[in-house]
């Protein structure tokens, strides 16, 4: 009999489900739930209005995913056959719970209570606390575990925001639950936390544990014993089983009672098994509106300009490295709605034309160079007040020469993102690439082999993250004696490998040379113009 | 009776003559006559291809001018009442004639050879002869009176193509003559050469002459005696009557012969009489696709980055400089070609439209600086090899907001021509400004006015070097005993003057701040990168 595993993967926007054959990983079934109540941003479901900066959502619709995928992926199987279940989900996406895991939204009392609700990953109102905390944190030597920066997305500022703003729920809740640790206690009835999130979004250290009650109660006395009393006390690596399926989970899904479940993960690195990658040195980018970058290494080095290095945060044994590019894909979307002249428009798919057009220039030829910073810069300059550049136009200079320099331009961000890792020790010998942008645009993807000079490997599996919470499904159900066995088995074949055009790459050496000048320029206090102009712009509106 | 002066300007593409009453300079007639072989850049009349940057003009169609638009303009007064004539022409457009003033193209045995025809002041094939010029040139004294560089549109490079191209045209002609002088020499059967071309395009100084002749062997041996041979020998002040309407001429337009003609003039330069500047410390601005800059002085200063210094250029007595922008209309131009979505092209006139939009905007709101390079720079870098650049993009820029940035680097490309002159020695305390852009835009112009932190006056003349020839024809024919007199009644009556507004002034002073900092980067050698950037271009496309 065939025996299979399920990947839950909870995205932004819904949840979706996939049926795995253990054998070699192949998809057999999927399903996909969106969520009725989408990202809150403007008011809650109660009618009450949401300040600026919110994005909530509803924990109902994650059960709902479940309910309604689940099923439906398994009814033309045995569910004896199905060896385990593993879940992702993004983080640091996390909500106030009770002592038996019931989100303080379900409460009639609560329910007006924005701070109730699920706190998504990008929820940015607690900017003001991140800043605080950076300050308060300057001194600290984990700081430099998350190259010297900690995110507004993070727990530990939502926390923040909590207590302040909301200190009836923070004095209610028995846990501040990441959202992929609650899901798998919806499954199991168990309470965990993961080695990821809590390493990458909780500041968790394998070593050195959280940061000490002393700093907490630093950042507000309410917090002092925040992690003895609203955190589960013990982390889970990734891979191991955090329970079998309860009897309310079983009628939920269809599932039968005791199916393993793997613990939580986190959808971006839960795609490193997924591609295929079980070892060191090797880098995945995935690629959409933004990019993030993991790597694995065996040594544990204080990189600068990363977001994040934990160890055990992708594979036990090895330190994983995160960094980021705040805007890839955005550029794109941004050109074309606020720069693409009529006639280009008249190609249906616009994207495509200019690509056709762009590809049809040499290496050099549009004379440009860009800085990819529309967004900021996410690494290695960790520095969200940097704004985009580009030089070279000239009267004869096409559209399709600006977007050619743009694609560059992510590929060049890259590429500084790859020398920092090496300058720091951590050897790069491939990027692996997944995420829409790998699958659609070969064009770009070759840019990127001639940019690094190393090969790009994109990988076939079209659920990424699905894929790989179905392999930790399987080793939570001891179907693979370890994770390395199971992706070797499981992980995507490679769908198609670029390798770097020599004369290109000669080329790109040159104009790479061009982009780091002026990276450093203006990215490393040469020039502030970026920042001045900021200020400037903020007193010109006021 | 009333007294007529008549202007006739000759442009690029067409001749255009005026009727002035001379008592206040205001309109009573025009016409205009299109060339009808307008610029010929890619074959002759008889077929003959022509090679890349050529640009060539039939001086019959100068001549169709006359016939054209004279009897026209006098058709409903007394020939009588003309008490003069004055012209200016494009320069440095050149052209070789016989011991008669015949065109050598309108010789049957010449008329299939280009060098034969006027080389039109854009002809840019003489680009090599210019090179060598610099190189040979650069330890010469006079280099300094053109900021230090010979462009490749001026007199000697043209000659060094002809004798090295074309040694039979070179052999036969009697004279190499600027065509605003030949056409004075069709009216009046008179040669002369003009001060103002013989100063800013024939390298003729006052004081010091022509470059000695061992220069000009240096640059061919057939050159040592070029000016002796090939050149008018008199160098004839602005104003001063070159002769009457000859019998021949009378014949062509119907101006009673003996009518005084002015010495010829240079279209640009002719406009400050026009808009009524007689004086020092006035910046008069001619803004189209380009911008040129002239300004009179009473002191003889070397300042760097200038067109060209010559005495007597403009006003008899006083030192006119010259500078300019390579790009300013261009600017808006390939923005709307190249970058402007469709939606917004739904609105009618798109400037008008975009204009409304940047208007909206406060000063410093875009949060981008530009420099204003997109086809190199003419003044005070006077370098063709810089490229444009922008900075300060985020996701949210906007059409409007990156129109209104190349709006303001053309301010601060002027506000640095306008600091060099007072680093210099040069004060300016107003600009005056004409060209279509300054009729059209106000919205640009108040942006001036506030960059510039000095009031910015559009005269209301609509045709200023019309107006401006038939100044200096009044002043040939003594219908006023100075050309200040002359000015004084017959310049254009101002129609608008922009006041800076000071809380605009006070950002553009800090925006300014930021261009400055980027022009001497990019432009004095911090960062050779746009130039590097050309090099990689020019391999990649070998």
């Amino acid at each position: 009999m065939k025996k299979y595993a399920i990947g839950i993967d909870y995205g932004t926007l819904s949840g979706r489900a996939v049926l795995v054959d253990i054998a070699d990983g192949s998809e057999v079934a999927s399903a996909v739930y969106d969520y009725p109540h989408g990202v809150m941003d403007e008011k809650l479901p109660c009618g009450t209005p949401l300040p600026p900066d919110y994005a909530l959502q509803h924990p109902r619709d994650y059960i709902d995913v479940l309910t309604h995928t689940i099923p439906e992926i398994i009814k033309d199987i045995d569910p004896k056959s199905i060896v385990g279940v593993g879940t992702d989900f993004t983080a640091c996406t996390v909500l106030p719970v009770d002592a038996d895991g019931v989100p303080l939204c379900f409460y009639p009392e609560f329910e007006e209570n924005p701070h109730a609700y699920v706190k998504l990953w990008k929820h940015h109102a607690a900017q003001p606390q991140a800043n605080t905390l950076n300050k308060m944190a300057s001194n600290q030597a984990w700081l430099r575990n998350y190259g010297g920066k900690i995110s507004s997305e993070w727990a530990v500022p939502k926390v923040m925001e909590l207590v302040q703003q909301a200190p009836e729920i923070y004095d209610a809740m028995a846990r501040f639950e990441e959202a992929g640790d609650w899901i798998v206690r919806v499954l199991t009835g168990n309470e965990t936390k993961n080695a990821c999130a809590a390493g990458y979004k909780w500041l968790y250290n394998k070593k050195g544990g959280y940061p000490p009650r002393g700093f907490y109660a630093s950042l507000d006395p309410k917090l002092e014993n925040f992690v003895a009393e609203k955190v589960c006390p013990t982390v889970s690596p990734l891979g191991t089983c955090a329970g079998g399926i309860s009897e309310a989970a079983s009628k939920l899904t269809g599932l039968r009672k005791g199916t393993p479940v793997s613990v939580g993960n986190v959808d971006a690195h839960v795609c490193l098994p997924a591609v295929g990658i079980d070892g060191v040195g090797k880098l995945l980018a995935i690629m959409g509106t933004s990019t993030c970058h993991i790597m694995m290494s065996d040594r544990d080095i204080k990189a600068p300009g990363i977001c994040g290095v934990v160890e055990d945060g992708v594979l036990p044994g090895l330190f994983a490295y995160e960094a980021g590019q705040s805007c890839v894909g955005d550029h794109f979307s941004w050109f074309i709605q606020n720069c693409l002249p009529e006639e280009y428009k008249k190609h249906g798919n616009v994207h495509q034309y200019l690509r056709e057009k762009a590809q049809a220039l040499s290496v050099g030829e549009s004379g440009l160079v860009a800085l990819d910073w529309w967004n900021g810069n996410r690494s290695v300059l960790v520095d969200v007040d940097l704004t985009g550049m580009i030089v070279g136009m000239t009267l004869q200079t096409k559209p399709e020469e600006i977007y050619r320099a743009l694609i560059e331009a992510t590929a060049y961000g890259t590429r500084m993102i790859v020398d920092n890792f090496r300058e720091n020790g951590l050897a790069v010998d491939v990027m692996y690439a997944s995420g829409g942008i790998s699958q659609k645009d070969p064009f770009m993807m070759q840019i990127y082999a001639d940019v690094l000079n190393i090969p790009v490997i994109v990988a076939a599996a079209s659920q990424g993250p699905a894929l790989g919470s179905a392999i930790f499904g399987a080793v939570a159900g001891k179907a693979y004696p370890t994770i390395e066995a199971a992706i070797e088995k499981m992980g995507a074949a490679e769908s198609k490998t670029y390798t770097p055009i020599a004369e290109n790459a000669r080329t790109y050496q040159k104009l790479f040379y061009e982009y780091r000048m002026l990276h450093d320029y203006f990215g490393r206090g040469g020039n502030d113009v970026m920042k001045r102009l900021k200020e400037i712009r903020k007193c010109s509106k006021s």
